[in-house]
């Protein structure tokens, strides 16, 4: 792994002063030999695919894991969208003057060398590599042993692509899952070399890369997410945003966990609000008020308030206005993203106020958090830190700065 | 230490929601104490020294721990510039519209809780924690057992401004210097309690916060700062710059401690900087040429150019252009500052844009490195990192920021 940091950080000088052109070119090239290998890439994938099979690996773990030429064509979009990106390298984010005449800009830098650690989907591969380079850091990653063919066929082909605009070799690097110790010296940022880690996956993957990194880490453990109707809230919108935000996609980081009901329109909106749930397939758990709103409700017992499902499943409890529910997100929560549905201006700045969650809302759906769904084009991830990055995680935030300071020969007093 | 962990804790959940004028009135009251209390900081302080010079400590430790009527003044002076300046919490610093007609906006938060590890000088117990304070953050200080006297009273005086002002107790908490194993357990962030640590001292105590720590670090290790002066350097500017970015003070992480010179104007350029460093008090360490430009020059060795005399010593050394200098200072700098001298704006911009030191200046001494100087107010450090906070950590640096979303019932599709 030493000589992969070294590379790293060989390449990660080169590609700090790359010019945006030869980074999109990269870029561009690299999805064009994805698409003239897509039949390498399928036959890379369908051994991975054999072997999943025959480890018994779950139908959802399966469908994560299999390519078919829409996903490859996917693949190649995705790198095209983000060469369509303005480069955040040498973009002034402030400057201003001093009154000694000096002139102070703050200027955004690549990070230098991105760790990604992942599970089963291949895309990882190409959507990480392609985000670090754009943003002029050097990449190694680490994919799952289960998509090891899927990974190599589609690294091969970024470096490639890479290559042909003479980027450097070790741009992007991918680790051979044989190496068992590869992820604990990643997490130790080889000796300097690799200056932040992104965890892609489930939550042990995460809670590990979380408890043993020694450099820092973007990522969320968890989305406990929640929606709070508001006594002052319209019925048909929060039918609206509780379903979309629970149901649209129940396995992604942003959907919603828990619902809260203000118990000042309880007897209005509760019944309405977990039928318009069941209806639409999803088990409802419960405090004793919304059991008595409908029979069919589950009772929810204490460790469901502090659950991430990732599933068709929703906590609902009932709450003494915005205070209360403000203190049941700060007890349960994982200040991940939360929505607030009323028409009370005041009270939904008194959520958006005082929650401290990377993402709040106000009349929308939880399941907006997202990078794209934002206008970052893409992002490597969420994350739930308060520091550097929080919230979706796209090129930007895969930047660092320094200040650059003009003058006319002044010394200090 | 996890009962103060406790207390931090909820002392900055109440601080993140505190308005600005009880905050700046916070500040403003403990300025007033530390005034009024100013005859009971100076007898404690008389113990310190006591027990210093008992010790044996050298006259600058001596000089760094003393207070008198003067210091105090400037420490009072200090929190109230600090209570002066915009609140950083609350502010936008981004906002912009979706197609989906979502507006998003990204605002200030405070950190957390802030632990403040530290040697030697008493006015950063009071500097330290209004910056904390002012960022709606918690703090918890340990100071140098030389200073305990000194520390407990100021931060007596600290707290009972903050009191008068109904902030909470736990704003500002002073670690017993007897407990010797408070350091370790701030390190380890006791228990996700405190967000960030940032050391203030000597290179030794940096190097063991950056070693152990488990949290965010905001330090620099140590300041090997170049001035490089180009052939297309003006003389006299060179001179002016070069002396005083050893010499204006030589014990500050921004002074100079490398100067390079370009070949190309090493025969008119090389001996007059010398001369004037030397003329300055300055003793000149110097390869081969630089010898040979003034005899009074000693011969430099390897570990010269890595370097931090802090000291009136600098390194003298010759090379050939602005890619020459960007070398060596790859090779040995320390990624804090440096400046160049030049006529040449393309010389200049290549210099400012290849390096990436937290601060590059043009026509500019390296000891404008400063958080004042940059017209942050104050700072409680300068930080090397690339993460988060990098140069001058001011006020706005021991902030984070969330997401607020304002929609009219939006769901994702």
């Amino acid at each position: 792994m030493a000589i992969m940091g070294a590379h790293a950080r060989a390449a990660s000088a080169v590609l700090a002063n790359t010019p945006t052109k030869q980074k999109d070119a990269g870029l561009l090239c690299a999805a064009m030999v994805i698409r003239a290998n897509a039949g390498d890439i399928l036959e890379a994938n369908e051994k991975d695919m054999a072997n999943a099979r025959a480890k018994g690996l779950s139908g959802a773990m399966l469908d994560r894991l299999s390519l078919d030429d829409a996903r490859i064509e996917a693949m190649a979009k995705g790198i095209e969208a983000i060469a369509a990106l303005p480069d955040p390298v040498g973009v002034r984010i402030a400057e201003w003057d001093r009154p000694n005449g000096l002139h102070i800009e703050r200027v955004r830098t690549p990070l230098g060398t991105i760790g990604i650690i992942y599970e089963s989907r291949p895309n990882v591969t190409a959507d990480a590599a392609a985000l670090c380079l754009k943003a002029g850091n050097a990449a190694i990653l680490r994919g799952g042993s289960e998509a090891t063919y899927s990974n190599h066929a589609i690294h091969e082909a970024l470096v490639e692509g890479f290559l042909a605009s003479n980027l450097p070799e070790h741009a992007v690097q991918l680790v051979e899952t044989t190496d068992r110790a590869a992820v604990g010296e990643m997490l130790t940022g080889l000796d300097g070399a690799i200056d932040v880690i992104v965890p892609r996956g489930g939550k042990s993957l995460v809670a590990r890369v979380q408890a043993d990194a020694r450099v820092p880490v973007f990522a969320h453990l968890e989305g406990v997410c929640h929606v709070y109707v508001d006594g002052a809230a319209d019925l048909d919108m929060a039918k609206a945003i509780v379903v979309n935000a629970k149901m649209r996609r129940t396995g992604i980081c942003g959907s919603a966990e828990t619902l809260l009901v203000d118990k000042a329109c309880a007897s209005t909106h509760l019944a309405p609000l977990v039928n318009a749930l069941i209806e639409a397939g999803c088990e409802v758990r419960g405090d004793a008020a919304t059991q008595a709103a409908d029979a069919r409700v589950i009772a929810a017992i204490d460790s469901d308030w502090a659950t991430e499902y990732l599933d068709a499943i929703i906590a609902v409890h009932v709450v003494d206005g915005v205070a209360a529910a403000i203190k049941h997100i700060n007890t349960y929560g994982s200040h991940h993203t939360e929505a607030i549905v009323t028409n009370d201006q005041a009270v939904a700045d008194r959520f958006l106020n005082t929650l401290d969650s990377a993402i709040l809302l106000h009349n929308a759906s939880t399941q907006f958090a997202d990078g794209g769904e934002f206008g970052m084009g893409a992002e490597i991830g969420i994350a739930t830190g308060k520091f550097h990055a929080r919230g979706p995680v796209g090129v930007e935030q895969l930047t660092s700065f320094k200040y650059i300071v003009r003058g006319s020969g002044q010394v200090r007093p």
